[in-house]
């Protein structure tokens, strides 16, 4: 049962008069549920909740966040059919991808569990004293990750549960230890109010302190602000548009004590077709392409909007078969009315740019809130002149820049902007010839692909989504995976602090038996 | 020889028309050599080296780096007396003291380059293929740390050789794999100069790319901002005041992309005296601090400028006793005319402020540039309540607070703004009974201290030297040994990238032997 109320810690409040409703943009009608905005002073009351619950969550050993973790995973399940129902009415989204989305969240939460009942992520590091040094005795110096504080999570539009309410963001930060204040989403209000529902049910299972999670709703731009200047708010998590990830980077890094935001923004994830490649195989990456490019309606942020290729028969062929089959493929469902009308002014602009041809237009629109694709096509010179040719189109969108010749594709690279992925599809032996191509992509992004599509991010240790800016406000994190607890933790060192009085993950008996860096040798002994 | 020139990657150069002289503060006279302030075009040219050395110092094999960094440290050995004459002249530091800098300047590139020797630090992951796996196959997954790019090193005034030019930040940039712009302090430009012939030298040697360092003059701030603004730099390391440090920061959030900075700044360093010490030890603590306070002529960043008991005769005691002990300490000299007027300064503004009592001031000013040291108290309402006695007075400057109970100082260390360290003085089994005043300290600090002073920072894996802003700008990183290599790199993935064209650290027959995490587990075997 939806309430439409925010949940300020435990509590449900709904005191303020602005109310709005979510969208269902297959019926193109608004959902039946009013939202509460929260108001400034329930936004300060989920701050000083947060703030109480942190010094007691900061402590809670990580077997007991790990249950809470598993607790609110088993909670999203049993919300059952009304979850995937109503996550479907708020984004158009199909029910295989609700459930497959589902099927992510919790794996992602399980992955920080698993994470936790280890222990090693804490990089616990000893040096001991060596009091008969000279000229100064040196002293026993103790390190470990300590979670930041309250941390501010925005709800992603495009993953309305993997990154929105309980997501990748929210899962790290509490596994970090953390709370979590969640900016619902606007466009699916719903169901982040029945996500928020499992995890309060799981804090209040597993006896975390009230505060740890708090669930507000908001219609603009305003409770977001207000959160990220909060003197109490830590860290904030993004998932979103370049211009709102900057925008909430900007109040940030103008606070009086800046804090810092990991915002993972726009890409459009360049795909450098190499010559062999391009003649032997054309046909058939044409084919994988038009598939990619239309996946969830192009509206993954992976989705590969630049295809690089060297001009020629071989390219004029794969741009053919690419807006041939792209054709063929029935158009999907936007997510909102607000993103369909982005869509079409977007793909208006780039469109209108001189030199730009537009090789697949799917012209009609066959239900209203539906995407119709588009392939476009320009030479080099024309691209690497024209900074709007650059920007993302967020929908299934792509562009083939046509390369007078390598010289000009490794240019092109080095001018663009930073991105989460890059792809390199090559023949067996041939893009060793190309050293300076892979070099100049290495440097633009945040993970290189090897003969296959950007779209699809595998949640485990060795991924990084993120980049160079604007893919990401800070490439030196990733927003998926289990390292992606490092945004929200720092280092503290303990100088000849009393056994007792050391966290377990220091202590000399290794209590929790983790691996420590001890005097430069990794091992699980005791001291 | 003293050139007065930048080094603009191997190239000596003095187009500018700005000239300007360090001063040598013992003597109260400029020293003779004269320096060129870098022009735009330098800088340019220099960013332009950086970027194209860059190209190539980014993929040199870690054993490479290492014979670099060691090759730094003979050449500055190599430098002898005249280095250590060069230091003092322009510092008013002793001889002793230019030589323990140095011995841990030389540590720092020795920790670096046995790092690099080892391999273990780019954190190697790799997630295994698992095609048969449903929905869908799983592709292989590898990461690896990659350096940022080139990066820009302030150096420190208070340590010209430790903290500037081949100082802990370029040490660890140039591990990274990025080239390093310093920009040389204005106070010892000839010290940087050396040390800057060193590096080059050593450069040279072992065959790094032109580019991969360069140091600019500059005797004001355009410069330091020129470089910050310019498109090419990718990180900032700063070591200074909060001013100094918070224009940078600010300069470049705000940049088309930006780019993180890294500055330690200012700290107090608070001490808690716990009764039952201050009450069995206050004599023997008096006296100590008195030392820590006046050491370097309190010109550390680890000075303890605030000291926190609780109100009563014990604490008066160790007020009484520390004040006389101050002024048995021969007062020294200070780094230079504008650091010691900005000490008067700041030290005359905070006793000026209502309720603050002096207990100790050396009056007589017993040479030109030697500081005075004094010590005060206040009490701890009106300590919360003027912001103004919370900040920094660096020099040999201290203030006792006197808190009415435990609860009062509790309070007052949950105001603090964030500090590099915090002290702890207790007897055995007496801090446990204060587990609220630990837990407020760890949550306001980057390293913990028990029974000791924070004066003496050790250069080791354990050791953090940052902390909550404006300790430093951002907490998640260390300035001190050899992890403060994580502010200058990323992660960048590899997805069904071809063996041969991996990069070693992540080759299946890890030919570096190093530790990867396999599969979830830490292992160094071949795949």
């Amino acid at each position: 049962m939806i309430t439409g109320k925010n949940y300020i810690g435990n509590t449900l409040s709904a005191e303020g008069a602005l109310v709005y409703r979510t969208f269902n943009p297959k019926v193109n009608l608004e959902n039946p549920e009013e939202f509460t905005e929260a108001t400034t002073q329930e936004i300060d009351r989920a701050m000083t909740l947060a703030t109480e619950a942190f010094k007691i969550y900061k402590s809670v050993s990580g077997t007991k966040k790990a249950k809470f973790l598993n607790a609110i995973a088993d909670e999203i399940l049993d919300l059952g059919e009304e979850l995937i129902q109503m996550y479907c009415s708020e984004s158009g989204l199909p029910e295989d991808r609700a459930e497959g989305e589902r099927a992510r969240t919790i794996w992602q939460l399980h992955s920080f569990a698993e994470l936790l009942e280890e222990g090693n992520w804490v990089e616990a590091s000893i040096d001991t004293a060596m009091p008969d040094r000279t000229p100064n005795p040196k002293p026993d110096l103790r390190k470990m990750l300590v979670p930041l504080g309250p941390v501010v999570v925005f709800g992603a539009s495009n993953f309305p549960l993997a990154y929105s309410t309980a997501g990748g963001d929210t899962a790290a930060a509490l596994a970090a230890g953390c709370p979590v204040i969640v900016k619902s989403h606007p466009m699916h209000s719903g169901t982040g109010e029945l996500v928020a529902t499992a995890v309060i049910k799981a804090a209040k299972k597993t006896g975390m302190p009230n505060g740890v999670f708090s669930n507000l709703n908001s219609r603009g731009v305003e409770v977001g602000a207000q959160l990220v200047k909060h003197p109490q708010v830590k860290a904030v998590g993004f998932t979103g548009s370049i211009k709102g990830g900057r925008a909430l980077f900007d109040l940030a890094s103008k606070r009086a004590e800046p804090i810092p935001v990991f915002a993972e923004m726009g890409s459009i994830n360049p795909v450098v077709l190499l010559p062999e490649a391009l003649k032997e195989r054309g046909e058939s990456l044409a084919k994988t392409y038009a598939n990619s490019v239309t996946l969830g309606t192009g509206q993954f942020c992976t989705n590969p909007g630049l295809i690089l290729g060297i001009k020629g028969t071989a390219l004029n062929n794969f741009i053919e078969t690419l807006s041939e089959e792209i054709l063929r493929i029935e158009p999907s469902c936007m997510l909102h009315p607000n993103i369909k009308g982005a869509y079409v002014r977007n793909k208006e602009s780039a469109i209108q740019q001189d030199g730009l041809k537009v090789t697949a237009n799917y012209g009609e629109e066959v239900q209203v809130n539906y995407a119709q694709q588009v392939v476009t096509t320009v030479d080099g010179a024309v691209f690497l002149e024209n900074q709007t040719l650059h920007q993302e189109v967020f929908g299934p969108f792509t562009m083939v820049v046509q390369c007078e010749n390598i010289a000009q594709l490794e240019m092109l690279i080095l001018k663009l902007e930073g991105q989460l992925t890059g792809t390199l599809i090559a023949q067996e032996e041939e893009a060793a010839a190309y050293p300076q191509i892979i070099s100049a992509l290495q440097n633009r992004v945040g993970r290189l692909i090897y003969n296959g599509v950007p779209t699809g991010v595998e949640v485990c240790p060795s991924m990084v989504h993120g980049g160079p800016y604007p893919a990401s406000t800070d490439s030196r994190f990733t927003a998926v995976g289990v390292n992606s607890i490092k945004r929200w933790v720092r280092p503290v060192c303990f100088q000849n602090w009393p056994d007792q009085l050391l966290p377990d993950a220091l202590k000399n008996d290794n209590p929790l038996n983790i691996s420590r860096l001890v005097n430069n040798i990794q091992t699980n002994r005791k001291l």
